[in-house]
């Protein structure tokens, strides 16, 4: 039996060493057109910024040492440039030599990955912009960087990666303006939750541009470039970072017969087998079905990637065939000081996808207050009305976002509701969380919301129907004295009760608090004194003041 | 309607503040024996320690805010000394005027929650003698130890409330010894996870004395006590903190005939129901049920108390019932710098309960190792081998451990498969986790023994079994020098294929490696060379190591 597998990082690499491991005997054959397997794809961005100093700490395999472990022969610097699965054979080209050759399998992994897209205007041949893919493109960037001579940096896109860039390309003493084209970094989540990420870059001195894109590039001076953007400005820099996303590398496939998708991705069963007997695929080349949509989508990430590349093992090896159950999109960065997490549906999904849901937005700390380092952050929850199933969830902050992401991953993949979280038994101890966790307090916030208790508005439709409602702040006078909604009049919810007939009963209420907590209580409060219209701003002024600044 | 919460603390106060957010016009009232309410028990150690550094900190209520903000009226100083379901009426002695007066209810939640036991032993009423259970407690333990005249101290029992006691008396220069009956610290975890911990005691200079108990105390000089040890030699120290377990406050229903367990706890249905009409009981004081092995429990953590509280409010206020579906012990602590984590079934209680379990034993970092900050942890699984599902999980090491514990808390909650654990969808970036979480990566390599990939040996039945091995070890020379385990045989993983024949197959192999994936790629490449008979030692050396060590 002899496999070949196409592409050496993530997913051809963990199929590899799984497929050695479930057969002993079998020819391994891992073709890989760059110079380096199984780096460190996710480290690049910080080796650049010298978080990660030494470059050796990337390279996690080499052809030598996987073929001492595992013996599997790994070809780099070898292309595949076609595929044919009639004769169930690849052609393959050495970019080193140029010699062209063939290759005959028994199964076939095509794990190709991606590359970054490159936009079609005028001058982005330019030498001074970059892409950041590969440990080639790293060292190009490294060096430049080392030398001393880039004062100031472009990064045009703000998805993960371009901000991962800025921060590193900052933290060298760059200075760094990301320009992107939608109204919010990050697209992945709502924007209400991006505010609070262009806060952070801005805080941090790093220039975010939204709503612009770049229409050329030409010279500028000391080798430099300028850039013209669409809003007509221009910015000049030393280096330009495009990360405006990525395509699947499957021009060799286009004439195999192999399926691909719209966008050229491979297009896979829940086998992970492709359109053709005995060939698999995995990893950033692939379509997958997003199991929240039920529809195809493209989610180029490491996690997804390496677990496909198992199950893509196990099914060539095929004592069983084992599915893989489509991938919800889970992700997770650092943004300077800032962590940014996300899974499952976000609203702007919802919404855009034609499924019903709600949300609320909570402003927990990541472990009891009383006890040192604790940290603030910003909570969504997205979940079904109809089902009360838990739809997603993001979560922005200043530490404790990856563990509550990951908990809500998990009650999702377990169809849970938002009932099961108020229930879910967190692990608590001072340093670690509180009594009732984010994630239950998240649990309680929609179910009160569910049930009735209490009605929550969003940011947005308050912003849409600002007039039509008498605006309550019950925070204290300080607080309201350091910032408010303009027309909101102050009535602090512990004087409530014996304030309550000052608020007229002719319109509908908006309360607002710091975070909704107190909006919570007022909202009971008045409910119990006739006033049936109450709404709570969800996330409360904290949520509203980052979410309509300029 | 008039409800009435006896204790002021996570339940009751949990309870009255949804009781009154369920209900504007009711009238609520806490009676509470102690002179503090709402005060963070979870806390009270690091206050001792100086980590907390401010007493208000503590204090995250008081009746005057409670009665602002919820216009509840919270009566401190006032024991519940009886209560009667019949007349509806429970009888209450002021202990500062010595007043005992009666109060009618309409509903009324027990929340009494528990005290620390005192071992019925000569001398144990001797000043210098402490536990650690409240604010006045706190207090003494804190001028004490602030004044400087403490330099040893002795504390009893090694469970969570002890050693974060250890450690922070150890904080303020102490000399500290911990006696424990039990041959390990942390009952609630397995032998070879609490010897990471008894590793780290002595790492640190705390002195652990196991398998060891308190005969009596005498009078020792400069007001300090001696302690008699069953072992036979004594202990002087200048102060005791016991910390044998806790019994709950329920003596006052005694006669009430309220329907109490064999040990006091109040026996109460789903609904969080005493076996009396409108009387309902939550928190320390509680049996519980563990949904894991079906049996009636006693769990006294703040986690648990705190929804408990707001369950039974929410079944006090009566629209609906909502049920509590009981608790499986999640545990977290910090030992000094380890986090200690448990959550559901150990293999421990498995065994006791005649229920079939198998285990993994892992080592993972925290995440990715090419960035900075990673630190090691160890994680066991513990699930059933005829249901794969998960049973339980513990976690031990320098970081990450919370958010494995919480997501494995979630999988039980949730019923997932250890299958299901490869597939969660974590979020990954290199300062968060690895592509494969250390949570899938338990899942993987359960589900190799499932599959019959591999057999895996834990260190015990290796050690009884000892003699009837072939030890292969695979690890590399450099390592096997360092230390091993007596009687094995060296060949590096790598150069296994080549070196097979030297293996004999007359006898069972167990291979062991420093955390068992090189072991697991070992007992695959024997099992195609015809050795049926390999058995993979769960958790390496570094497992073994520890738990060995005497």
């Amino acid at each position: 039996m002899k496999h070949i597998v196409v592409g050496g990082v993530a997913a051809g690499m963990s199929a590899a060493a799984r497929l050695r491991r479930l057969d002993e005997h079998c020819q391994i054959l891992v073709l890989e057109r760059g110079e380096y397997v199984s780096y460190a794809n996710c480290g690049l961005p910080y080796y650049v910024g010298d978080v990660i100093t030494k470059r050796d700490a990337l390279l996690l395999q080499t052809p030598a040492s996987f073929k001492k472990r595992f013996n599997v022969e790994v070809r780099i610097n070898s292309e595949v440039t076609s595929a044919d699965p009639e004769a169930k054979s690849v052609r393959i080209r050495d970019t080193k030599t140029g010699k062209v050759y063939e290759e005959g399998f028994d199964k076939l992994l095509l794990a190709p990955g991606g590359s970054p897209v490159k936009p079609a205007i005028p001058g982005s041949d330019h030498p001074a912009i970059h892409t950041l893919w590969t440990i080639p493109d790293t060292d190009s960037l490294r060096t430049l960087v080392d030398g001393g001579a880039i004062r100031s940096a472009l990064v045009v896109g703000a998805g993960f990666i371009g901000l991962e860039m800025a921060e590193n390309l900052h933290a060298r003493g760059i200075h760094v303006t990301v320009v992107e084209m939608a109204d919010q970094a990050l697209s992945v989540i709502d924007y209400e939750m991006a505010a609070i990420v262009h806060n952070e870059l801005r805080m941090k001195g790093i220039e975010l541009r939204l709503k612009d894109g770049i229409t050329s590039f030409t010279n500028s001076e000391n080798g430099g470039v300028t850039a013209q953007l669409t809003s007509g400005s221009s910015l000049a820099a030393d280096l330009v970072l495009l990360s405006i996303g990525v395509k699947p590398n499957t021009e060799f496939l286009q004439d195999s017969g192999i399926a691909l998708g719209r966008r050229g991705h491979i297009l896979v069963d829940d086998h992970l087998l492709t359109s053709r007997a005995d060939i698999f695929a995995a990893g950033d080349a692939i379509e997958v079905l997003n199991p929240l949509t039920a529809k195809q989508t493209a989610i180029p990430l490491a996690g997804p990637a390496n677990k496909q590349g198992r199950i893509a093992a196990d099914n060539m090896h095929g004592e069983t065939m084992r599915s893989y159950n489509g991938t919800m999109g889970t992700a997770i960065a650092k943004v300077c000081d800032l962590d940014v997490g996300v899974t499952g549906l976000t609203e702007k999904l919802c919404r855009a996808e034609g499924i019903p849901c709600g949300s609320v937005v909570l402003h927990p700390i990541d472990h009891a207050g009383y006890y040192p380092g604790a940290s603030g952050f910003t909570l969504k929850l997205v979940y079904s009305p109809e089902t009360r199933r838990v739809l997603g969830a993001q979560g922005v902050g200043f530490g404790g976002v990856d563990k509550r992401i990951d908990v809500i991953a998990t009650a999702i993949m377990g169809k849970m509701t938002v009932d099961d979280l108020t229930e879910i038994e967190h692990a608590y101890a001072p340093p670690y969380s509180s009594a009732k966790d984010p994630v239950n307090m998240a649990g309680f916030v929609a179910q009160n919301v569910l049930d009735g208790k209490v009605r929550s508005i969003s940011w947005d439709q308050l912003q849409q129907g600002l007039a039509d409602f008498y605006l309550l702040d019950v925070r204290t006078p300080g607080e309201f004295a350091d910032g408010c909604i303009k027309g909101s009049v102050n009535i602090p919810v512990d004087n409530l009760r014996e304030r309550v007939t000052e608020i007229p009963n002719d319109k509908p209420i908006a309360v607002i608090c710091k975070v909704g907590i107190r909006g919570y209580i007022t909202a009971r409060i008045l409910a119990a004194h006739g006033f049936n219209d109450c709404h709570n701003l969800s996330g409360g002024y904290d949520t509203w003041r980052l979410a309509t600044a300029e």
